[in-house]
């Protein structure tokens, strides 16, 4: 079975619901790169999305280090990837590092929200990738210690996230059967009532 | 000088971007909201937004209890927030606590991305909710071991954001004259350079 990017997205859409902004239904997490460029002008619309997210005492303690496709910042984030990660992102154009600023700047204690609120502004920048053709790939499995080592990360910030972008291949460029597997396998979430509570575990009528 | 919701959202709205979707620009945290009940269909929208947030194996972590104007739920939260936010956010209709499954629920280990999980799903939320004209607050200011008592949260679980929600009212509304200019304050947000590197604190060139 050989799909286009266009088929694969069909498959992987949440059935729309009006009103809500297509965005949400449309964004997922391929690993399936093609190689095509993203232009400078495309990432700085991604984050002029992200520099608009909320965050505790707008402390905005969200960093994104970007790399792309070959050059020294790229290959660092490819080298501090997890094996099974490696396999598939050395074909993304663009590699990012997320980082977290964990203290507050204005006094230096702890930023209980320093999490929060990059998963905040990560996820305006996924959005705003699916709304402009752009597949965008979170991940967990890197190295933290080798991200910090390799850009010299001061200790006040922690690399937390690697994300890999680009434009969508085709399945069939993963080579390996389990990854086309997962690409092409639909996405699936909890049920409002498993998530969305009156009181605590009783679904909320809505 | 009296405002309305729409004027002062004339002042808080960024700079629109060609390409960049206008929920980003347009969503803003407000304290004044008007006496206005939000529809259920209209939460469910909200919530059927954040049910798509991506997580990390895909746990979504998140629960959020949602409380409506002088219910049970409504109250128990209000109760737990600082005196700070109650003085305005016992104006809002809705009163929505966010909540994380701190260990992964296949083995029980602690969830690191649980944090960063629900900052995503949250952004979802207030998002969706800008999309359709609401407006929606997050605070930490609000007292999580009071929230798990009022609810009965179980230990795997963290209370960590409230979340006030409506329609805008007029800043008037507010009373209090810090809150007004806080109010009608224009946003603010670092230039790209500051959070976007090529190197560690070298400004990439978008």
């Amino acid at each position: 079975m050989s799909l286009t990017a266009n088929e694969v997205n069909a498959l992987k859409k949440a059935p729309p619901v009006e009103g809500v902004l297509p965005a949400f239904h449309e964004r997922w997490s391929p690993r399936a790169f093609a190689a095509r460029a993203v232009r400078a002008e495309t990432l700085k619309k991604l984050f002029e999305a992200v520099r608009w997210a909320p965050s505790a005492f707008n402390e905005q303690p969200w960093r994104f280090l970007v790399g792309r496709k070959d050059d020294a910042t790229w290959s660092n984030i490819l080298s501090t990837l997890a094996g099974f990660n490696k396999t598939w992102a050395q074909s993304a154009p663009v590699l990012i590092l997320g980082v977290a600023r964990v203290r507050f700047s204005h006094n230096e204690t702890e930023n209980a929200y320093a999490s929060y609120d990059l998963g905040a502004a990560s996820a305006h920048l996924v959005l705003q990738a699916a709304a402009l053709g752009l597949g965008a790939h979170q991940m967990a499995g890197f190295d933290r210690e080798a991200a910090r080592q390799a850009f010299g990360v001061p200790a006040e910030y922690t690399p937390e996230i690697a994300i890999a972008l680009g434009y969508q291949g085709e399945p069939e460029g993963l080579g390996d059967a389990t990854l086309i597997e997962r690409e092409l396998a639909p996405r699936s979430r909890k049920a409002l009532g498993e998530i969305v509570f009156s009181e605590w575990g009783r679904a909320v009528q809505l």
